[in-house]
């Protein structure tokens, strides 16, 4: 059934086709439009911006309960928005959606998701993007944030966003019932203490794991993570534009043509 | 020989080992410091912030012309900050250069850059870094690059740099003689035209690669692009903090509690 009035919204992730999130997303936004889902094939967690240009991609189409779902694509979550736009859909959609990802997309992590990043290359081809992630690792429960994403993803089809920036969004696992309320947010501060695991395989020859803990270096609800951490539903306008605007000045003052 | 007055640089790039900015860089930098090379093993161009988290990381050493030149990590470029850090370098370095990368990174491409993402992930653990590019695909001379590298390292090794923040530049592939000047740019607004070039396999069956045309949509000497085409050296501040803190006012009129 076509239904051209409803807006057409582009659903992806970074967990890949299987994500719980994803399905949880896609569900929600079929209430207020049209969907495609288009999502990596295997999930591509700290992917960032990354695209694959070594190797090509395949495209397949993926069925759950024998019902066609949407497509997968062997690459990161960059490279979907990139071949559904340029491949799958046959015009732009009206909104891009991402997530919901299992884990917070907060402070320093904000660079290394593939959530995050989905969404800022569906703003840099001039689509209006959304990032969600749900705050937890274990017991997810979406089901408040399929239903706030639906609420955000009406506003922004209403208002618009600037120019390269998109809204990320991160929401507490707990019950509707136990959010403490929205609060707009800045990307905090924090620091991975790095370490690398070292083990040997069965030649005796060391590998290594990458782990880090992670420290918060600012303690304010006005940051995304410390909000989230006390059930604010926390949204962050995120920008493509990394530019340290304030430094511009001192910069120019070093006089660099010396 | 230990000299523990000079600074300690860590040389990284996304070109891998065997590129020849890295071995441009990695020499000048020694006129100024102990260098210490971690790279990874093979390219990883427009792997973004990516980090290995699916499969563990080897560490080799590298040797050239007989000599021990540095260590390869089979991952990208951020691993290799990662894992240089925590496992290789006995302290934290005083500077962290990535580069020169054969290829400018500016406008939208700053995001999918492996050089840039070296160098934020350096901030992000606290280090000056810088990334440096030269802005061609053919016929490089790295000789002014690297150059330049060596007296804007100098240069932030004395003033600093604001936290989380990173100087990125991009060098024209010209001779000295005909630079025309460095100048402090913000990052340039682009557009990649997507294209996916479609193939078929032995069997029939589809393949895609990615392709795309960038068209630049600002032309102005303060943006990074129009700068570095026009034969100035282009240095540009980026922050990790993606925040666009001009939209939070509006965002908090919208009233996202309802």
């Amino acid at each position: 059934m076509n239904t051209p009035d409803k807006p057409h919204i582009l659903v992806c992730n970074d967990d890949g086709i299987e994500g719980e999130g994803l399905h949880v997303l896609a569900s929600s936004m079929k209430k207020i439009g049209r969907v495609t889902v288009v999502a990596p094939a295997e999930p591509h967690s700290g992917m960032s911006h990354a695209m694959t240009l070594g190797v090509p991609l395949r495209i397949r189409k993926y069925s759950r309960n024998n019902r066609f779902f949407g497509y997968t694509v062997s690459g990161t979550p960059v490279d979907c928005i990139k071949v559904a736009l340029s491949h799958i859909m046959p015009s732009k959609p009206d909104l891009i959606v991402s997530g919901i990802n299992y884990g917070s997309n907060t402070a320093t992590n904000v660079l290394y998701s593939g959530t995050v990043a989905a969404a800022l290359e569906g703003a840099l081809q001039g689509i209006t993007s959304l990032a969600f992630s749900l705050a937890t690792y274990e017991h997810a429960d979406f089901t408040f944030a399929g239903k706030f994403a639906r609420r955000l993803a009406r506003k922004v089809l209403t208002e618009g966003l600037p120019d390269d920036t998109v809204l990320s969004v991160n929401i507490p696992n707990v019950p509707e019932s136990q959010i403490a309320g929205v609060v707009v947010t800045e990307q905090g501060r924090s620091r991975w203490a790095e370490s690398a695991i070292e083990r040997n395989d069965m030649y005796g020859n060391p590998y290594y794991w990458l782990n880090g803990t992670l420290t918060l270096l600012d303690h304010d609800i006005r940051r995304d993570e410390f909000a989230v951490r006390d059930n604010y539903v926390s949204v962050t306008p995120l920008s493509c534009d990394l530019t340290n605007h304030g430094f511009i000045g001192t910069l120019k003052r070093w006089n660099l043509q010396k």
